[in-house]
């Protein structure tokens, strides 16, 4: 397209170029591990399930987390977060099981897209909870009329939870560009 | 720096048959808009410059900042944000003046890498902000006590920074994904 056109005469030149533009695209990271429908892929969606689910209980049985915005946040996003890494372990588990790819660019644009929605929801969540447990615990030393421990754990988990969704987005973003 | 000068006599047939072996991949995406050393590029460097900026000046001015860590933090982030922002802003300037293009695959590399290091830290920084002011602001209700309206001000400085790096990264980790 940006390619200057020097057309001198014949279409020899025109049909070898066609043929160097078109095949090496498609086949490009065909067998990434930690793609949908790999075993890597699944650990990471279990990875994510795991760690979302204990955040969810830590920060849900603490009795007075309903009173501070960002900790309800926090219980909201790590809920969906956990819902939509189940479902797509579900996926993986079932693409494993019959031996099918993943790999349809649709598919592919879907998960990238929640991948990163969901990503930045628990990332803006456990960012939060950080300031404020941070702001409780350092700051002004209230540790002793609140739950720090829990806070903290719950927050530590949806980090790590944050960190196994990364490298899911990032291979589903580059997977996405590559096609 | 890229583009063959087209003189107009003989060598055309030289030079058509070397443009069919090797270009289609480096001119993918050549004239995307946001990318280094475009127009829209230098425009969101200077959109993150202002933002930051202000986000920093409106945090650094009130007076109870450093007793609390997120609102450092914010200072902090803002504050290497800009002057990346800035560094890049000069060289798109550089760029755009002398006419070079800035589509190298090492350059594009460490601007992925560093828009991604800087635009997660002032995410970061404007999701413990926001956590904290919510938490003074309507949990507790002491903005009586406290600069609310600074603080949300520089907040959603930063949060609106953080939305003009965003394209500037996935443009260059798209880019880069595909070459």
């Amino acid at each position: 397209m940006s390619r200057p056109a020097v057309h001198p005469v014949e279409p020899p030149p025109f049909i070898d170029g066609r043929n160097d533009v078109a095949p090496p695209r498609r086949v490009r990271m065909k067998d990434v591990e930690g793609m949908p429908g790999t075993f890597t892929g699944l650990a990471l969606r279990l990875c994510q399930v795991i760690f979302t689910v204990i955040s969810l209980t830590v920060m849900a049985t603490t009795s007075d987390f309903p009173s501070v915005t960002a900790f309800r946040y926090l219980v909201a996003a790590v809920g969906l977060q956990s819902l939509w890494s189940l479902s797509l372990a579900i996926i993986d588990v079932y693409a494993l099981c019959v031996k099918r790819s993943l790999r349809n660019p649709v598919l592919i644009f879907m998960y990238a897209i929640g991948d990163g929605i969901t990503s930045t929801l628990t990332f803006a969540a456990a960012c939060s909870c950080a300031g404020i447990t941070v702001l409780i615990s350092n700051d002004l030393n209230r540790c002793d009329i609140n739950h720090c421990k829990k806070f903290m754990s719950a927050t530590a988990m949806a980090f790590i939870s944050w960190f196994a969704i990364s490298p899911s987005f990032f291979l589903n973003f580059w997977s996405l560009a590559a096609q």
